[in-house]
């Protein structure tokens, strides 16, 4: 019991007081927090998204920058498509559950089990690609700790996000509010302070733009021209986590959700358009110790203090983005695993009433990405668009069925709304398929079927043992009035103690003396011997077989010796009871074996027996078995 | 059953085939194969004996080489006393066990345990310092390997000498046979080739001594000298590992074992003669980046083909030295383990007839040993001589003991032989600590009652164990006799399967209903109602409780169920009956919890309960069902 409370204060002071199930309802959140906590991740975007735009523009000996603006305008418009369109889905699906449940809805199985699949791979990417670009933020205001970057990822991950978030949503909210406002206005500083030394002091461009795209044919320049697109569309991962938690805001929810996603909307375009137009009229170029955002930064304030406040403040943005998965992913595998597509464990709530092992999944899964790629953003972000945009499209294909069934009065223009929305979200899986395919989009097209399949081998394993389970109300009548059969009890002694005496008074109490047999293996052909003999003074009415093992096995011969006996008595069912004794205190049993652990797994695991183990308590130590007395 | 022939072919393939008990006694040793495994130790430390006396006699500024051939001296003739007293020990002790099993037979238990403990230490720094130094020759041949030094350290420890020793004693010894033989005679030819370059060439010594004593005062000399000597005697530990492991020896194991000591100390004698001539004659001194050995075989052969060859026989010769400790430490401990002052297992042969638990727990310490301490052997070497030394002195003092009861016609002369020999080793024992207390000295000197303590700690525990399983026939029949005691059986139900079908039956079978009270833990309090009203419907008879479990724990309040049903029936067993369904596949139980396991080893140990598991079969899949029909 000791143990026991230990185990429950350090957990408490980790996580806090455990919750009640009725506690449930409580935990959701009101607009102005949950503006911060949905949009950190869209709007930290802006740490990584023009700088992948801009890679693609720089080529050896070449910059087409001259483009930079109509891609960053191009991302703006197709976010303000999808976020109307969005707006409908929450509209329509105030309840949560994003893409998944709305696909499983209106276009079935396969396609439902594909949107979840590409969110898994999107929110663990999320997780992956934003902390790791904290991490860059941070290491680009400070250079010395370059060689400490996987481990800082790794803390974060573990030490800050994992266990913020079992402590539950609730309390992870309050610590997200601030900082994220506290971003948005130094980001809106930063523009403000850009334009102001352009319009008003009519500075120049810190680096001449150099455009020279005369070597670059039309065909290979539309090509890179729409990789650049595709790359800035990873700024737009994190639109749906609103639309796919809903659920979590406060009354009306579809309301609060919608204004909320909107405004989410305005301030990403604001952010993108202001940090865009000045990164392009610097010229500023991707460089590989630090940041586009951190170079910009630079140029317009200095390495000042304001410099390393507003890195600060991208680092911690960038670790509350990685937050938002964990705000999307655990709600979504418990809805998978609730229709029996992925283990059932992950739809139970822990403690804090969060998705504890959706909790712990995520953060592994995070952090071997952030091993496997080293904490490489750009890897990453190449796997990351396509998920997103295959659930974007499958979200609103569902939406469009739905206003086809529905005869209101604008549910042609909802459904215009979002067949167009469909069309441009699919265009840009498309443009992502073909320009990023030998840049990591194909690992991302053999783990969708790959996850695919294993939801549907779940799924039938679950369906399997549901049925062998069942029992209708006949066959349990008839079951349990059948003729009691002949029962039999294996007994193993190693030798004649007061636990085997224990076990032997049950045996007598389930069976009549000659259906009890007892075991003795014998490593040890004197002491086998020595053991026979007493037993057969001491119970005379009790048959022991003394079995030989040569090669001083226990397990191996008694359970040969159980299945040859089994095969003997078909029919009857056989206990073992295994004689045990337990101790006290726990690092005394390092100096016994745990024979008896270990056969109760391998007689479960290898043969058709009940086991029944008959505990002797003894004391460890000479003060304990005082204690006792 | 498939898993189970798979893991033991792989075992079989690194371990070989099994070996009955009975064929132990084909496991011995002739003469000319226990030469080179017993004395691999001994001569080895030629690899690291003379360099550490030279490192002690090479000041900053002043290099005290002229007293190098009088260390030498010392030493071999302190190995002249050890081996003939040891001579003794053997004839007197055949059958091994060394210091520990004759202190304990005539020196009492406390003397033996500090034989014990010394040589516990003394086993482990074996291996960990000529593993170490087994590298140090291979990386002075081959300096680019010095940044894999400890990880070659560890593959040899785990992937070489463990895997060799788990396969048993005789294979073992044929491996290591031929190049003891050929470090013996490279060894030899070194010493010949110099000697001739010297007397028949007339060669000059390569680097001329410069001695420089004055400013070393008489008593800091002697201190000097005397830590110098104390570093010297490194070089014997080994020589007791024939008469702790004189068993192993073909009969008449004595006169064979005797012979062996002798032709062992002989060879060592000429070896550390011939080579610390040398090394004082060419002024070698010690270098940072290669050993002293190697720096002499340059000087003597140059670096060609034959001091590459000598680098590797002496790399393969010190791996095979540490192999001397795995001939003693295992029995060691299998002696210590039947006597109860170790974990009992210690004293189980495995599969191979070897103690494996043993090797295991060597191979582990010496790793923590060479990674605590950077593979750096000079910090290990000051640990390393006391232990063997102490050990030395009480096995000649127990052969003292032995003499003067024994009335024989020699006794005396024996008594004389192994008295002077106890005094001399004892002499050495109080110069190691007084000239290398603060060179590490202290910590074994912390340690041998550290573990002192251990062991009676754990004889007692297991004292207390077997006082407690005892029981005499006489109580034995008055338990049997006694009244029979009102048995429950409580039964967890989680829902109303097949399985939970299965337990019931089952528990029906055990007592009458009105004993049988079934437990549902309601996570969900409509669920929970739901599984009570089919209850009483199918099971009328029999009560079930519906326990509310607010923070969705299973365990918890189960376990608080069964203590407070257990405090309101004081005197009646109770049984906990676990429904549980097994599964044919491994992977597919990790889609289920694994509930059932924990439960069963949580109420085993936080309560006084009969566990049960009544499982159910299942199959995995549709393929497995069909197989199963």
């Amino acid at each position: 019991m000791l143990k026991n409370s230990t185990r429950y204060s350090l957990r408490r002071i980790l996580l806090g007081e455990r919750l009640a199930s009725r506690e449930l309802t409580e935990e959701k959140l009101p607009k102005w927090k949950a503006l911060p906590i949905f949009s950190s991740d869209v709007l930290s975007s802006i740490g990584y998204g023009p700088e992948q735009i801009a890679l693609v523009l720089v080529l050896p000996g070449m910059i087409l920058y001259n483009y930079y603006p109509w891609i960053i305008a191009a991302v703006i418009a197709l976010m303000l498509i999808v976020t109307v369109s969005y707006s409908q889905v929450i509209k329509v699906h105030p309840d949560g559950g994003g893409s998944y449940s709305i696909t499983k809805q209106y276009l079935g199985e396969y396609p439902a089990l594909l949107a979840g699949a590409s969110l898994c791979a999107d929110y663990a990417l999320t997780v992956a690609v934003s902390v790791s670009s904290g991490t860059d933020a941070l290491v680009s205001a400070w250079p010395a700790l370059v060689p400490y970057q996987i481990a800082i990822n790794l803390a974060v991950l573990f030490g800050v996000l994992m266990l913020i978030n079992l402590r539950g949503i609730r309390e992870a909210s309050t610590a997200f509010v601030w900082p994220t406002y506290a971003f948005l206005i130094a980001a809106l500083a930063l523009i403000a302070s850009g334009l102001y030394q352009i319009i008003a002091l009519g500075q120049m461009p810190s680096v001449p733009p150099a455009p020279a795209e005369g070597s670059v044919s039309g065909a290979a320049l539309l090509f890179l021209l729409l990789r650049a697109f595709a790359n800035g569309c990873s700024s737009m991962t994190g639109v749906e986590a609103i639309a796919n938690g809903s659920d979590s805001f406060r009354e009306p929810r579809a309301r609060n959700a919608k204004l909320t996603i909107t405004m989410m909307a305005a301030l990403l375009s604001s952010l993108l358009a202001g940090l865009g137009f000045l990164i392009w009229y610097h010229g500023i170029l991707p460089q590989p110790d630090q940041t586009l955002l951190s170079a910009l930064t630079a140029a317009v304030w200095g390495r000042g203090t304001g410099y390393f406040i507003f890195q600060l403040l991208t680092m911690i943005i960038l670790y509350l983005a990685a937050n938002t998965a964990y705000n999307g992913l655990p709600p979504l595998l418990s809805f998978l695993a609730r229709d029996g597509y992925m283990p059932r464990y992950l739809a139970n709530r822990g403690g804090r009433l969060s998705y504890d092992n959706g909790i712990i999944l995520l953060s592994v899964a995070a952090a071997a990405l952030i091993v496997i790629f080293h904490g490489n953003v750009e890897h990453l972000i190449s796997l990351y668009a396509l998920g997103v945009f295959l659930s974007f499209t499958l979200a609103q294909l569902s939406l469009c069925v739905h206003w086809r069934r529905q005869a209101g009065k604008n549910s042609l223009l909802h459904w215009a709304v979002n067949a167009f929305g469909a069309l441009v979200t699919g265009g840009v899986v498309l443009v992502i398929i073909v320009t990023k395919f030998l840049h990591g989009a194909w690992l991302i097209l053999v783990f969708l079927p790959a996850m695919i399949y294993l939801f549907r081998r779940i799924r039938a394993h679950y369906d399997l043992i549901a049925k062998q389970l069942m029992i209708s109300h006949e066959e349990y009548t008839a079951y349990m009035a059948a003729e009691p059969t002949v029962h039999y009890v294996l007994l193993p002694v190693a030798s004649p103690t007061r636990a085997v005496a224990r076990a032997i008074r049950y045996a007598r109490q389930l069976v009549p003396p000659e259906r009890i047999i007892a075991v003795h293996i014998a490593t040890d052909i004197e002491y086998g011997e020595k053991v026979r003999r007493r037993w057969e003074d001491w119970n005379p009415d009790i048959r022991l077989q003394v079995v030989e093992s040569p090669y001083r096995e226990i397990s191996e011969p008694l359970i040969r010796f159980v299945r040859d006996f089994q095969s003997l008595h078909p029919q009857s069912p056989v206990t073992v009871l295994i004689p045990e004794f337990e101790l006290d205190s726990l690092p005394y049993r390092f100096l016994h074996n745990q024979q008896g652990v270990l056969l109760r797994w391998q007689l479960l695991n290898q043969l058709d027996v009940i086991v029944t183990t008959v505990p002797l308590q003894l004391a460890s130590t000479e003060t304990d078995s005082l204690q006792n007395e």
